[in-house]
């Protein structure tokens, strides 16, 4: 968390991702939905949507995202400008408390709700979990989301992102689908970067359930901590319960240094289900790990 | 979850803790913030404006909550009335994705966004998680919420609920704060009550750190399952990561014969923590507990 004088937002390693244009005030803005900040079908990604709430939050009040909510109400196109606006409900020295829109056209695609906070001297400050102790990357297989019919040099936020599972030997799983995930750009994450990196949960319902695929989240929650320079972050995904349809699912993320740097949570619509066993015929997301 | 027409919203349940009266269209509504719905200074409560938006939603949409999250964002008074209005965002045939603003006078005192859902038939449906091994209620100690120096039969929301300690031998600690809680009344919980019960994460993150004590919640956020007849819910309680001076946590709630109801998360301002060896002198969250 940053002090008030020690930087701006956007940073540079988040308009790298997501090259916003903002208006005068700072509490506005837009961007274009590319190509690679969109899904497969050409819709905006869920975690487009949760970073541009971050990096809209963090821009309107030059304050470190605390938590971030992102509803994803509608889509938007590739091709389509999405702006935002930024409401201040509660502007305090340290604390900002924040509610964002971001419309296409004359739809609203995400709401947001959150704070920003500067640090308060002396205040509470620990980790009280440990990272698992997981294989490195480059000992991880490598996994690619999306479904195999594209190609991937087409369509999709998959250019920007490389996921690489850790193996669990039988017996020590640990219940929870752990990722290790970077920037193809090799850019060290920020709070923005790591809302677009761990849009996954929905997977981790999935594989609890005994089955592959995943889901179209309902929202995007996240609670960030200090964010050390780190290339890499393991995702530890963990799917809770299904309801009629609909999962619920956490995640943990932590630097490559195991330092804790957010916990976040997401509800899913989990239509996009199939057996294990389907899976060479329709390769999905983890499809390539499954083989 | 249930089907579109066997019941409808708000329950009597959820009435006879907050009564809430409904505008004509159900999708705006209002109720008086008595001393039971508020905290021992006099301000709301957060669990009474995380179980109100839930409330509000689910009258709105006659569906059931699916998640809802609540930022608090300014303090309504023990005596005002507390108004809100319910946006649909995207009503579909199922899912309907609301933002919700509470009122007291011109002051916006809370927001929300949510999801509240039908079921859909033969959809995702499972538990992936179990709760853990604990000792029922009667074997639990009894610990009462906020500062002894106020007389519990005044002002509070203490008197609305009872929360019992699990006893945690050495050595078998679970890193979490283990509560069974329950309304006073006797009633089943619900959704809506389930909110106003599990506001306490805050006291988990000092607990974590060492400290007795809490915080001031920035939100509440919650994800529900199914819901079946019980009194007494366990609250799985866990501080997570404490960031210069503002802690995030989140809670597990389980059903008396161990379903998964309920996930959440808080963040929260850490202002009001002490070192154990002052229970004695400034009892307070837990502090009963703790002697």
């Amino acid at each position: 968390m940053s002090t008030p004088t020690d930087r701006t937002f956007p940073s540079r390693a988040d308009l790298a991702l997501i090259p916003v244009e903002l208006d005068e005030d700072g509490s506005s803005g837009s961007f274009v939905l590319t190509s690679g900040l969109a899904r497969h079908d050409g819709a905006m990604y869920g975690g487009t949507g949760a970073a541009a709430a971050v990096m809209a939050m963090e821009a309107a009040t030059q304050r470190d995202a605390l938590w971030v909510v992102t509803q994803f109400v509608a889509q938007a196109q590739t091709g389509e400008r999405v702006r935002w606006v930024v409401e201040p409900m509660a502007l305090g020295g340290r604390i900002a408390q924040l509610r964002v829109t971001g419309t296409a056209g004359d739809r609203i695609v995400f709401c947001a709700l959150g704070a920003t906070a500067h640090p308060r001297p002396g205040g509470l400050h620990g980790q009280y979990r440990t990272m698992p102790v997981v294989s490195p990357p480059d000992d991880s297989s490598r996994v690619r989301p999306g479904p195999p019919q594209v190609d991937p040099s087409q369509i999709g936020f998959h250019r920007k992102v490389e996921f690489r599972e850790v193996a669990q030997p039988a017996g020590t799983a640990s219940g929870s689908v752990l990722l290790w995930a970077r920037l193809t750009s090799g850019a060290l994450v920020t709070r923005a970067t790591v809302a677009f990196l761990a849009d996954m949960i929905p997977l981790a319902v999935a594989r609890a359930a005994g089955r592959m695929g995943a889901g179209f989240s309902l929202d995007n929650s996240l609670r960030f901590a200090d964010v050390p320079p780190s290339e890499w972050v393991l995702l530890e995904l963990t799917g809770q319960v299904a309801v009629h349809g609909y999962g619920h699912g956490d995640v943990t993320v932590w630097s490559d240094d195991g330092s804790l740097i957010a916990t976040g949570s997401q509800t899913a619509s989990m239509t996009f289900l199939f057996d294990p066993d389907e899976v060479e015929a329709r390769r999905t997301l983890l499809g390539d790990a499954a083989t």
